[in-house]
């Protein structure tokens, strides 16, 4: 079978909620806009509640994605659902491959997210959202007055256990190794909180619950049980950013593989532009990716302009 | 009288869409916020039709504005309806002080945003969103095959009068000085553009229409006519961000007037953080602006803890 070809301004490489607000845009700087992606609404769509995207009140992940994709297919944008596998650059711009499809743009703006780390627990894909979550923020005001614990050891898992007890009644850090990590001055705050207690030296091996996580086993007794009756754990084992795709496109990462820009979401190459949480920005927020794609299509479009 | 003393971590000055959701996002870092402004809403309530904030395919900018402000009030929020009329440093953070009211924060997230030169004429405000404009972006869409003027001679004015082309069927430029003085490429593309007409040496003395404008009149014939028909006017004579409030606090201003921040939405004086028009991002839309005061919230709630 031949392969498909597309042309287009704007190559949007991510189908998440940044990916689409970026469409919406570029479309409506008349730019030729393709979205090409294969997790569609993205990783936003996992969480059950979202309450801080600015203008919501409360909404699922999944009403959140779907508001904006049909904000963006209220314009001539196209979508294809396809993975790209491999990014050229050529003279004219850039040539991006998937199984079945060649995109031939003058810019690209890359917008696919992270992936977490996971425990690699059974039941653990079926309870996110439902009491396992990755996000104290986004979450962490569902278990108000209530039991959780946060999985991890560094100054994330450190700040995530900081800012849940806040709002919770007792939160356990549960960390496989010796000693948690935080940075000193979050670490002197968790021994001064005494909402939060460590248990270091420890694995979780089971998530128990019906509809939604109620305890955890544990590999080994803490203070005389193996199962731990919890609400909720905050995974917090690290997140990955899909960036492995820009590797040989000369692309700048940072040392956590994030993809660095400006405040033009602009990448070291030109015409390549980049936005949402694979991005080197330390804040990321579904309303931070959102601007981020916004910004990186009025700069597409000035590079568009500038090479006529 | 005796002034009424207010005190938080976080003084947000700026009642618009981006002074909201940044106090929606402090106070669920469960930091003590206020909002001061006397503007409620803001700028974006001027504006008949937001269709580009993603999220709302439509809604008028009232409605986006209080769609963020119920948002923010959902949280543990105090708004006071005042202008601020002078901020200094002290040993703890800030004291901002307005005719009745004296705040003191540890730290001050401002986003005042900007007012607009205006062409001075008698029925400008009450067609403001009626046919008068000042955002081609945001609004040049809903003027698909009309005839649209843009009024002004800088390099903006003629990006607007680029933009309005792509949908409009016609753009005059109506300039009151001898040439418009747009960027070279620019000039070059307003050149070829054959929508595109330039009217110099002229100035518009009146706004005429029943419940939108339907033309204006010029102080001299144009074509043989005074009265010059048209379905809207975009006026890009500039405008001015709102920061005359900062000059004396030592916060670094661009030429234009404008707070220079960083990716953290941080100014040079730690504490003071800035977002939305009134700082120096180049781009600027609603949901930048947002986003800039989130990014704010954050930083702020960084630099609090780091000072316990």
């Amino acid at each position: 079978m031949k392969n498909r070809k597309y042309f287009c301004d704007v190559l949007i490489i991510g189908s998440g909620v940044t990916g689409f607000a970026t469409a919406m845009y570029s479309a409506r700087f008349n730019l030729k806009t393709i979205v090409v992606g294969d997790f569609d609404g993205g990783k936003i769509t996992l969480t059950d509640e979202v309450s801080n995207y600015p203008g919501f009140k409360k909404l699922t992940g999944m009403e959140l994605a779907n508001k904006i994709k049909e904000h963006a297919l209220d314009y001539d944008v196209s979508v294809v659902s396809a993975r790209i596998k491999e990014i050229k650059k050529n003279k004219k711009g850039f040539v991006s491959k998937s199984e079945r499809e060649v995109f031939e743009s003058k810019t690209i703006i890359y917008a696919t997210g992270t992936y977490n780390r996971e425990l690699g627990l059974e039941r653990e894909k079926e309870l996110t959202g439902k009491g396992v979550h990755t996000c104290a923020l986004c979450d962490g005001i569902f278990y108000k007055n209530k039991v959780v614990g946060v999985v991890g050891g560094s100054d994330s898992a450190g700040k995530e256990a900081l800012l849940l007890a806040q709002n919770s009644k007792k939160v356990y850090i549960i960390y496989r190794g010796e000693k948690i990590r935080p940075e000193p001055i979050n670490e002197e705050r968790i021994k001064k909180n005494k909402k939060i207690e460590i248990i270091n030296n420890i694995n979780i091996i089971s998530l128990n619950g019906e509809e939604k996580l109620s305890s955890v086993t544990f590999d080994k007794p803490y203070k005389g049980k193996k199962e731990f009756p919890l609400d909720a754990i905050f995974i917090e084992i690290g997140s990955i950013p899909n960036t492995d795709l820009v590797k040989n496109t000369g692309v700048m990462l940072n040392k956590k593989g994030e993809i660095k820009i400006n405040r033009h979401a602009e990448t070291n190459i030109p015409g390549f532009f980049a936005a949402g949480d694979c991005v080197d920005t330390e804040f990321k927020q579904a309303i931070t990716g959102v601007a981020e794609g916004v910004t990186a299509s009025y700069y597409a479009y000035q590079y568009i302009q500038n090479k006529k």
